[in-house]
C-alpha cells in the first residue's frame, strides 16, 4: 500500500517520499517495508534507531524517513494494522463432529466448528464463529457476528449481544455463589438467573461470570475485560468499562460507565461504583465511589492521598525513632 | 402454589388474604404474582414499593401485602425458589459422541454428553450428569448424583464425592507445583498423589486443585468455593468451609471445618488454619491461627487491630507533620 | 529395588542392612516397603515416629532404619520417585474422534486423543501427547515429547518448545489487551503476534499467556508456572523462571533469568525485573529491579524495609498515643 493512499485513509498528511509500506511494526522491530507509531514523544530519540519505513508521527519529526502527520497516531497505527493485516473469513459452515440439537437455531451463516455443543432452544445469528469445544447451553442465544473462541462455556438462557469476542476458556452463566446455613450444612440458594451482555464486548481468556440468582447479571456494551476477571452474581457493569486481568467483581456491585479497573483490583459486593471512576491496579474498593474518583490500595482511598500515605509507609521505621528521640528529649527536660 | 400451603411447608404463619403465587423474585423486580422475602429489617422501607404479592419475614410487616412470618426467611425464601424452580431432571444416557473406554464403569443411570471422554478405569456412579467436554482420567471416580458442568477436567485417580456441583472449567488434580534445582535446572518433584473430594461440594468455574505429591489433597464435605480459587497440593480443606472467589491456598496447608476465606484472599503453605476461623477479604495469612480467629490485611494479622491501624495509616502524612511540629517546638525550647 | 542398588544409583552410601523397596512416601505416611527423606534437619525427630522402610538423609541420622547419606536428599527422594512409578508410556496414536486439518502435520508418534482440533498447517512433533478437548490453531507447532493436558488452547502460529507439560484449561495466545479511544467507543488494536515459548516449560492449571500485539510474547525454556497465571501481551521471561500462581506480569513487562515471582504477585505493565530477582508473596512491582534484588509489599519495596515498615505498621495506634502523649507534654511545659 503507497503511503500516500495510507495517508488519505488516515487524513494525514505525508512528509517525504511515497513509497509502498506491506507491513505493521514496533518502532524497535520494524524493517524497510512497515509503517511504524511514535505516539509518546518521549521516545522521539527511538526515531533515530529504527529501520522503518515510514514513520505515522503526531508531529513533524527531524528525520528523513517519511512520515505521516496525523492525530492520534497510535488510533491510526492500530487502523493501518487493521487494514494491512485483516482478519481472513472463516466459512466452515457447521461441522458434522458437532452436536446441534435439532431444536436449536443456528443461522446457515454462523461458523461451528468440530467439537461443539449447542443445546435445545440456542440462538446461533449469521456471522457467528463459535470454535472447538465451545457450549451453548439451552435457549442461550450469541448474537450477530460474535466470536467464541476455544472452550468457551455459556450456561442456559445466557444472552450474548453481536460483534463480541469472548476468548478461550470463558464461562460465562455459572451459579452465583449463595448459600444460607440450614443448621446442618450449607443450604444453596438457587441461581435462576442469567447474564445479559451487551455488544462489542470482548472478554479475556478463563474469565468467570456468574448468572444471578434470580434477574440478571449485567455487561454492558463495549465493556472489555482481560483474562481471568471474575464477575459475581447480579453484577452490572455499564457500557464501556474496562477491567483489567485478574480483578473481581463481588456479588451485586454496581459498576457505572466509563470505568477503569486496573489490574489484579477488587470490588466488593453492593458496591456502587460511580461513572468515570478508576481503581488503579490492586485497589480493593470497598465503599461507594461517587462519579470520576480515583482511588487506590486496600481499603481503596483518594489516589493522591493513597500515595501520600504509601510514601511515609516505607519510612515508619523511621518515624518511630524520630518519636522516640523526641521522648527522650522531653525526658531530659523534664529530668531537668 | 397457594401462600397457605407454601406457609405449611415453610412452617410459617400466613397473614393476609390466601392466594396462588406461581414465581419468586427480589423485593425490586416481584411482580403481584412472585413472592419475595426481607431477611435484613434495614430494608423494611421496600416493603412499602414492592409489587410483590407476598412477603416472606421474619417479623410482622406494616403492609397490606400478604406475609408468611417465619424464623430465617432468606432459608425459606431460598427453599421456595427450589421450589417454585425445580432443576429439570436430565436423562440422556450416555451419548454415542463421548468416548467411554472399555473398561471404564459408568451407571446406566449416569448421562454422558457428547464430547466426553471417560478413560480406563475410571467410574461414574449413577445420576451423574457429565457435561460436553469433561474428561474423566484414569481410575477416577465421580460419586452418586454428581454434576460435572461443561469442560470440566478430573485426572487420574482423583476422587469426587457424591451430589457435587462442579462448574464449567474446573481442574481436579493436576500436579503440584514442585521442583528442586539439580544444578543445571529445575528437576520436577513427581506428583504421584492424588485429590479426595468429599460430598455435597460445589466448585466455581475454572478452579484449580492440585494432586498431592505422594498422599492426597483433601477437600472436606460441604465445601463451597467461588470461581477462580486456586488450592495447592497436599492442602486439606474442613468440611463446611467457604472459599471466596480469587482465593489461593498454598501447598500443604490445613484449613479447618467452617473456616471463611473471603475474596482474593491466600494462605502460605504449610499454614494451619483453626477451625472457625475468618479470613477477610484480601487478608494473606502467613502464621497459624488457632480456632476462631478473624483475620484481616497483609500479612493478616487481628482483625480488630488491623482496623485501627488502617485508620491511622490513611492519615500518616498527618502524623508526620505532628511529629515535625513536636520537633520544631522542642527546638524551640532546647534554644531558649 | 534393593537399598544397595538405589544408594548406587544416587551416589549415597547405604548404612543399615539391605531390603527391597516398592514405595515412596513421606515421613508421616511412609510404610516399610517405602522410603522415605528428611531434608530439613527440623523435622529430625519424626524419624522416630516414622514406619518407612529407609530414608534418604543428608547427614547419619540415630535411628536403626536403613538410611541412604547423599547429598542433596531432597532432589535424591525426587529421582527416587521417578524411578519407583515412572510415567506410564501412552500410544494411542491418533484418534479417529479428532479433528486433524488434512494440511496438519503430525508425526507419527505423536498421540492425538478424541475430541482435540488441529487446525491447517499446524505441527505436532513426535512423542507428544495431545490430551482431549485440545485446540491448536493454524501454524501453531508443539515441539517434540510436549504433553498438553486436557481442554489447552493454543491460538494460531504460536510456538511450543520440546519437552514441556502445559496443564488443563491452559489458553496460549488470546489476544493481548489492548484498546484505544476512537471518540465514540474503544478501537481494538489488532493482536498479530504470537507466544513462543521454550523448552522444558511446565505450565499450570487455567494459565493464560498473551500473544503480542505484532511481535511476541517470550516465555524461556526451563521456566515454570503454577496455576491461574496470567502473561500480559509482549511480555519477556528470561529462563529458570518460577511463577507462583495466581501471580500477573502486565504487557510488555521484561523478567529476567532466574527470577522467583512468589504466589498472587503483580508486575506492572513495561517494568523490567533484573535476572535472579525475588518477589515475595503479593508484591506488586512497580518500578524497575536490578539484578538480586528482594521485595516485598505492593508497591514493592526492599524486603527488609518491609519487613521494618510493616512491624511498625500494626502498631500504629500505639504511635499515635505516644505522639499524643509528647505533645501534651509540650503543652505542659509550654503552659508552664
Amino acid at each position: 500500500m503507497l503511503l500516500s493512499e495510507i495517508a488519505k485513509h488516515l487524513g494525514g498528511v505525508l512528509i517525504g517520499i511515497d513509497q509502498d509500506i506491506s507491513g505493521a511494526s514496533t518502532i524497535e522491530e520494524a524493517t524497510p517495508s512497515d509503517i511504524t507509531f511514535l505516539a509518546n514523544p518521549k521516545y522521539r530519540d527511538k526515531v533515530h534507531e529504527t529501520s522503518a519505513g515510514a514513520i505515522i508521527s503526531g508531529e513533524k519529526l527531524e528525520t528523513d524517513i517519511p512520515q505521516i502527520i496525523a492525530k492520534d497516531p497510535y488510533l491510526c497505527f492500530a487502523r493501518m494494522v487493521s487494514l494491512l493485516y485483516p482478519e481472513k473469513p472463516i466459512i466452515e459452515g457447521i461441522s458434522e463432529q458437532a452436536y446441534v440439537h435439532p431444536d436449536a437455531e443456528v443461522d446457515e451463516n454462523a461458523c461451528i466448528f468440530p467439537h461443539v455443543y449447542i443445546a435445545q432452544g440456542a440462538t446461533i445469528s449469521g456471522g457467528c464463529v463459535i470454535y472447538p469445544g465451545c457450549f451453548i447451553g439451552e435457549g442461550a442465544s450469541i448474537g450477530r457476528n460474535t466470536t467464541l473462541h476455544p472452550n468457551v462455556v455459556v450456561y442456559d438462557r445466557c444472552i450474548l449481544g453481536r460483534e463480541c469476542i469472548v476468548h478461550a476458556g470463558v464461562v460465562i452463566g455459572s451459579d452465583g455463589f449463595g448459600f444460607t446455613w440450614d443448621g446442618e450444612k450449607h443450604f444453596k440458594i438457587p441461581q435462576k438467573g442469567i447474564v445479559i451482555i451487551g455488544d462489542y464486548v470482548e472478554i479475556g481468556s478463563n474469565c468467570t461470570i456468574d448468572r444471578a440468582a434470580l434477574t440478571s447479571t449485567r455487561i454492558g456494551s463495549d465493556v472489555k475485560m482481560d483474562n481471568l476477571v471474575q464477575i459475581g452474581h447480579n453484577v452490572t457493569i455499564g457500557d464501556h468499562t474496562i477491567i483489567v486481568a485478574q480483578s473481581g467483581v463481588a456479588g451485586s456491585a454496581r459498576i457505572g460507565t466509563g470505568v477503569v479497573l486496573a489490574a489484579q483490583s477488587g470490588v466488593a459486593g453492593h458496591i456502587s461504583v460511580g461513572d468515570g471512576c478508576t481503581a488503579a491496579g490492586r485497589a480493593g474498593v470497598t465503599s461507594d465511589l461517587p462519579p470520576g474518583k480515583i482511588v487506590s490500595g486496600f481499603p481503596a482511598i483518594d489516589h493522591r492521598q493513597w500515595l501520600r500515605a504509601q510514601n511515609v509507609y516505607k519510612d515508619l521505621p523511621e518515624l518511630v525513632k524520630r518519636i522516640r528521640a523526641l521522648e527522650r528529649r522531653l525526658d531530659a527536660i523534664d529530668s531537668d
